[in-house]
């Protein structure tokens, strides 16, 4: 499995309450924090630029995506709770024209109904749901093998 | 009426434009502000620790949350407008699994039909809503005299 | 906390099946019965005369409303499953012009999504669902406390 | 076409991902950055004290208009993605009790069905829709025309 | 104007609510009782057998059309809040088979949208809705023309 | 039954395929053309001048009810297949402020379910549905026994 | 086909207006009265005590169930027009934890859209619908043999 | 009990999944398998032909219903999933006129939503839900006993 | 404000019930005839050719967008009633190309919700709705504004 | 292909718009005008007299549906933007109790949903859409091949 | 009216119960088999090449679509039943780039409301409903007819 | 990346029309075979048994996975256009308790609505959609990967 030379930079973005991760709920989210997790993604991915970010903010979301990503590859973004409320985010995406996946790391189909729809997935290229963290490995690995498309 | 000596601290959290108390549609919503009204509460209960926090920020809320749900023993809010479009916000209190009453001012079933529906509800003990700033103070009580349970 | 000292009269009405309380389904509405409780509201508020009601019969709770209501103060009411299905109770409310809080045991709202709607809500200063029977001491509190009003 | 002498202070706000405006989907907006055009609009309303502010945080939106709606004279408003989902910045327009023209660029009703609906449009006085940046100068127009109602 | 000879039972029955005709909310329902009312119609139609109910008893009022309905010629009835609740009493007059007239003092399509719809209309010959006590008039007086169809 | 002395002018309106009664589905709306009906209309309230009109024209009705309704007392309308889909219709009686009751031969109620809803019926003092061509002579009467309000 | 020896008390509950089966719509319902049928069962079932009642009144088919259904054994439940309106009957036979089998005689599904929805089904074991007054026989058996479960 | 003395042919039909009866979610379904239940059922009833025939595929239970539907007295069907999204199904039940119940193991109306409606259910006599095995018994009981209708 | 100096003729197009501007209704509508109106936008616009058609009549409104909609430059329409109900209309104006802004004199958005969808939003630029006649006055600019695009 | 031989008079009705067909929106409708198509289709039926009209008017469509509808033998309508909210027109039709058959030039299926829905369909023997001018030649063929029925 | 000489290969498809037609309900489908049909159908387009497939299986329909749909001209589909419930048939349509015209014999929209939607109209040409059997002779020729375009 | 030792084996089940992949639709889902694809993964996955199976036959499909389900130990399905339609194939992924991964080509939440719901997401562990071939890749990793818990 070989990469392409060039290093790339794409952004890893959760929303809120993601900071818990390993707090919260850990019988639908595991019991890893999501830092812990991100530097074993750095690893994993040693020849590229990840940038994570976090906040409980949809307007700090929507402030890093306008700064990153017009020079970034592409995004991975767990959006949390504004998945299905924001607008805001989802124009951001638009806006900046960034290659992006969202995901989740339950399966939001298999919860309550307010959580099968996102405004996101419209915006994005595709959606991993339910695959826990694995989902972010996986959405990192499918923007970086489709990078020259 | 003997509470529990043992001190504890509930948290009174006020959404977007309840910092308005007072100034803002006196016909539905009265001419104290919600300050004054504080400090009544923390008369009333003085063997507890009431700690308040406003923000029109749902980000600063759910920080807010975060940060002191864990040690805190119950949670009185009134989300404002985020009650009808915050699935962030309730994630937060699901997440912080702490003894919740939503809390609403007004009737909000008297008033337009979005506001009749809360994202809030299910993950709070229970809503009051249309008792004027009495709801916080019953509020209050109610977790004082179940925090046994 | 002193009230005011004309003694008031205030309606306690229940509706289907919350004569089984204690009986039925514990894990929801508790052990105590309605009627055990309802002694220690009268010690409670013994400067004001609370008359209580209950009923399985939709037409029984509306004529006690219509002979009690136009004398009475104010009126709290569980009315059950009838919240759901009675336009017919809400005229009731309406025509005495009565203040009425609406009163739940459990909290409605994290249950079927045919008790989300009440007919009765928008007849009804507010609303107490969840905070179990302290629900109706709060309500009866609000009323007092807003009598002069 | 003459304008009351006295100076009136009209805000004008935009909200999340109108930074990008000249950047952004310019098939949809055009290519004109918004800071420009402000310039052009404090030229044709010499006489008025014109006032912009933009943010992509919905709290920052609500704070702003909270502490200058109550001096202000009316408030042209382009809330962007949060049109469609925020219920606080629709209470804080109507807390404030400032005239208001709600804006759009592009015409919503042409677009996805999610941005058929605003939130905003019933505290405002009017809606303007799919005149691009001419639509802020209309409403500028109309509010200091109506000044005297 | 002269009717048949023989004279015909007609059955009037009013449903919730209806017995505080006079009494309740007099901007939508008028100052007279029906009692007074009622009478006035039997001497206006006093070769006919005209036969009053009233009861805030969805049973009683079954019960009644049992009893009475097979007998009586035709049925004016206004059931009140059970018009938009109760399948049993469409049922109990579809099954005696009855001439029936729907009656509604205030404008029902002017309220609140549940008071839109009727379960008894389709079992009814037809509706008349808003044209206060005068509707139970003309509710008879087209029975009596139509009786020999 | 003595009316006033005063004569006044009520408009008699029928909308799309009403001047086909007696010739259409006569198993639902009778034999008897409308012309006829009328003129046994206009004997039985000879102190009245009633004024008919039928097109199958919404824009004609339109004009009629602009022409004629500021100077009429009131107004029997059967918009037909126009009751259900006009606005504009609904939008003029509405202008002229005129009284008006709303008729329909058959009863809508039992019919398709795009029958069961009139835009007319909110600006109309109530509806007639269901009583065959006496529902126009019931309307009269009312408009006349009410006057004076 | 052997029955369990001890004899279990089975309640067997008619609701509105199927006191009249027999001579209401005999083309849906058959011309047996439910009482000669009920015989009928008595014989068949000669080892059990079946116990009837019918009522129209919705809360004496509440204190019926309420006052024997600690009790008994077993309850089917026909709740004619209540079926599709009252929660308060399903929260009676769901506070008093009986295993119950709701029966129509008719079916349901295939007539009236507003008679496909049920409250009672989710707190019954099963349904049967459409088998004539053969239903309630095959409910008893089915009782009657699942008694050890 | 006695029989009509002629053999009848009896159809049974089981759709998806039902093949893996007692091996599958026993806690819904129970732990028989169904040929074993079918053995039983043809000593039941040793007078008549039963015809039992599953299938995963929607077309060859089409197939098996057009082949012996015309010669066939009656049929028994639990479509299984397909319950819920056959027309073609339900359309090949009403082509060949067979008098048919519908069966389901479990209570379809305590599960998922989609489970509630079915195609089928118009075009049957009726439907039994919820009363495992014992409602295919039922079913052919029905069948038998009203042949002579 | 330099416009161009090609003289451009424009459509001003009103719906049903817009003649009776200045008298219908003025708490809503304002109390100017919009024929007084129109001679104060052919002064402030003087080099364009401003043609002005109102009709109660939906065909008359297409019959005029034909004739006139192939040579003229834009449309200025308020299609009163026929905006929630004609797709005829609708239409008629995008089988024309031209460029068209639609007009509300009241804010439509927060009046009756089947006054919130237009048919004719789709097909046209733009909307303007709530800013009074001024409305028109901006509809014109940006179609002269935006002429060389 | 031998017709009857008597002449048979068959009504060929355009709705609004269809006059423009060629002129208007060639990549939907296609460029050549209906009078032309006509004509070739009065050369191809020239036993038949087939009768054209056209009109932008709801209230002439019905007119002419009324008064050729009683002695003509067939009617082919396009209703264009009425076809989906004319109640008027589809009573009209049924009133003259025509054979008819709707016709749609482009597919309305494929086009805004809400272009999926007529009032006509259900009153025409069949529907035929998407098949250029050939729907207006089958539904002709059709309607002569089916004159003995 | 003369054809292309070039013999081209149309698809004549028919799914779920159209094999019983003439067996089955021939009030709505006639009483001839479409076999017969199918044979005046080849005489009638003798310089083509028809085929005939029938199944009741939407997996052979599809099976047979993707073997014959690269190399015909084109497809007349009456899916039955599939109609309204197989996205994987329309996605067949789709997939294989065929000119298709969905065909129904009875009128569609005339009948059960589930059957108003059809998958396949939005991937056909056209679709021709309610004409009975010449609804398929009409779709051939309209195949025919655009084979050049 | 090391995986567990023991073989296991892995079902990859594609529904219909995934036969036609590299033929159907290049611009949606690419050019290459799956067939070609499913040899990579074999490469990839050298340790494993990867079972493929396709099928156009919803029936084949379940089949396959009653068969094959209880013994293997992972299940990546892409059901096709069955997604939104089959309750049956959900049901037996469910009924043989296998993990499973639902995989989409494209992203269905990008195209018409009908594609947003899948019946088979509630009953799979997650959903990957619109990552291209690559989702089936993913999907295996991620079953290995987590085959000890």
């Amino acid at each position: 499995m070989s990469y392409f030379c060039l290093e790339m930079k794409i952004l890893v973005v959760n929303g809120p309450n993601l900071n818990l991760l390993g707090k919260r709920e850990p019988e639908i989210y595991g019991s890893q924090s999501f830092t812990q997790y991100f530097e074993s993604l750095q690893i994993d991915f040693s020849n590229q630029e990840l940038v994570y970010f976090q906040s409980n903010h949809e307007g700090e979301l929507i402030d890093f995506i306008q700064k990153e990503g017009f020079s970034a590859f592409g995004l991975v973004i767990n959006a949390g709770g504004f998945t299905h409320t924001s607008v805001a985010l989802a124009d951001a995406i638009s806006a900046v024209s960034i290659a992006a996946v969202e995901v989740h790391i339950s399966n939001i189909f298999a919860r309550e109904s307010f959580r099968h729809h996102s405004y996101l997935s419209p915006v994005c290229k595709g959606i991993i749901s339910g695959l826990g963290l694995y989902g972010y490995k996986a959405a990192i690995h499918y923007l970086i093998q489709h990078s020259g498309k």
